[in-house]
């Protein structure tokens, strides 16, 4: 089978003829259509992840043809009895096992679902780890309730795309930020009510105008994060999948207890949240907004498109 | 009626000669036989707080009689009715109000609940805020559960012996800090699995020993707590309802999300909680840990040892 593959660490990645996984009691092998990228799969061949090894396949979002049918692929392995956290044994598809930007992926049999309908194989591989994650974000974490004021930091970002999304499909008020104009401009055509560049951001008037927010959901933590705090309402919660800025400075504890604010970390999601994400999505219509679709063998470029954080929305990529 | 009145801030205070509170619609004048101080009275007299007025009568805990029964007093005035946060609105006895360092206090008549049997007057007195604050941070923000390892920071503090004792009755595990060795033995011998001197403390190892902690309450935050983070098992609650440390500094938001971590801020706590925790106090026969008991006459002696942060458990005052 095709594979794109990373031979080593730095290197650009190749497409490579690889074995198809032997077939193996438990699990079968997915016909890959097509796959999405995640910072993740960036952050990998840069050498940011432990457990790298030689010629892995990377790609945990992927949707493909199982006995005929299309299907999508939770991305999990072994996250475990305990709603709360992953257990040790958890992974994803994509490192250390071989991911799906290949023509063909095995995974267990209970990690493949049927494909939403209204949804096309590029919009369902768009779908898995971001709207998983965000989802788990939004609603697991923060509660989030219709008529709540929501702020998405980094709007364009493929996670931060799908709580802005669901936020909306719940109807909540949302609001984002971005560091690039256009993107701000965007999601305002997609429903935002307003948006802030936290570039040259005065906070204050910011907090003021829109009243302030009951859901907050970042991506950055650094300086910037006592910002959020301070533009969270009473009772607010405020959840983080990422920390792009390096540590959170500077939190004032008595601002936070006063408020009674709850700030959460979360990452991934259990396979009980990947199955009501993919019903969620199903019963709100909602479809990922793709920002660009790449062939295999231009991967490169769609790697270096996320790197550059250039994308609105999700790279995925045309394998099979 | 006898009273403990702040004549104005940074003055030593005083027993004066005041009016009973004139009978209102809807309030009871509970006759007042034992208050506790909490921080926030001392605090008051340092100017540290918004409002404060000219001859004030302080005190937020407090037990007395009413209608010829022992009662012990609910000291919160306008919760609201949102369960995550108080109203703007909200304010507890003790400034604006007249509190309970007098013989006399008035208050709204659904406030007022019969001491539990097992209680002394000066242990019901010892109650309220700190019982409340430290049962909305131990189960409503954390959800505590039996057979989970805590951690909860400066032992000796009212609201840190409340949650201690309170993690005790449920089955927890409990380890406790200090910066005072003897404070550290004394919470050994009340049940604690052990402690750890925050002052010379040896985070890793200390983590490494106990297995690490699921829940863990602080009141000081600062630069220390980001040991807190490191100690804390994946899926583990962190609650702080004091930050005497100052800021929270360089919290890597990595450890944070890829633990599951929640960090809370508490403070006070709901009219529910308040019955809930007296109902919990009476399920399980929990006494109050005392300090010390000192006259009205004495009370700036019973200030200055709070101040000094001498006590261990409550300090309460004799008032009629």
């Amino acid at each position: 089978m095709k594979a794109l593959v990373l031979e080593d660490v730095g290197q650009a990645l190749r497409i490579k003829e690889m074995d198809s996984p032997a077939e193996k009691e438990g699990y079968v092998n997915v016909r890959i259509k097509a796959g999405a990228l995640n910072h993740r799969d960036v952050w990998i061949t840069k050498g940011m992840y432990p457990g790298i090894r030689p010629n892995v396949i990377l790609g945990s979002d992927g949707a493909g043809i199982l006995d005929g049918r299309e299907v999508i692929i939770n991305p999990n392995h072994d996250w475990g009895d305990n709603p709360r956290v992953q257990s040790k044994d958890y992974h994803i598809l994509g490192l250390p096992t071989n991911g799906t930007f290949a023509e063909e992926v095995q995974v267990r049999s209970d990690k493949v679902f049927p494909k939403p309908r209204h949804l096309s194989i590029e919009h369902a591989a768009a779908l898995p780890l971001g709207g998983m994650t965000a989802y788990r974000a939004l609603f697991t974490k923060c509660g989030l309730r219709k008529g709540e004021r929501v702020l998405i930091s980094g709007v364009g970002g493929g996670v931060a795309l799908f709580a802005f999304q669901f936020a909306v499909a719940v109807g909540a008020e949302v609001w984002v930020t971005s560091g690039t104009e256009w993107k701000i401009e965007k999601a305002i055509k997609m429903g935002a009510a307003g948006g802030i560049n936290y570039k040259n951001a005065d906070w204050k008037s910011f907090g003021k105008e829109t009243g302030g927010f009951d859901v907050i959901i970042d991506s950055a933590g650094g300086d910037g994060f006592m910002n959020l705090v301070k533009i969270a309402n009473p009772g607010g919660r405020i959840c983080f999948y990422g920390g792009t800025r390096g540590n959170i400075t500077s939190l004032n504890p008595q601002i936070i207890f006063w408020k009674q604010l709850s700030i959460f970390g979360s990452t991934m999601g259990s396979d009980e949240e990947f199955r009501d994400m993919i019903d969620f999505v199903d019963e709100h219509q909602i479809s990922p907004i793709i920002d660009s679709v790449y062939n295999l063998e231009d991967a490169n470029d769609a790697f270096k498109r996320m790197e550059k954080g250039l994308q609105f929305g999700k790279i995925v990529l045309n394998v099979g």
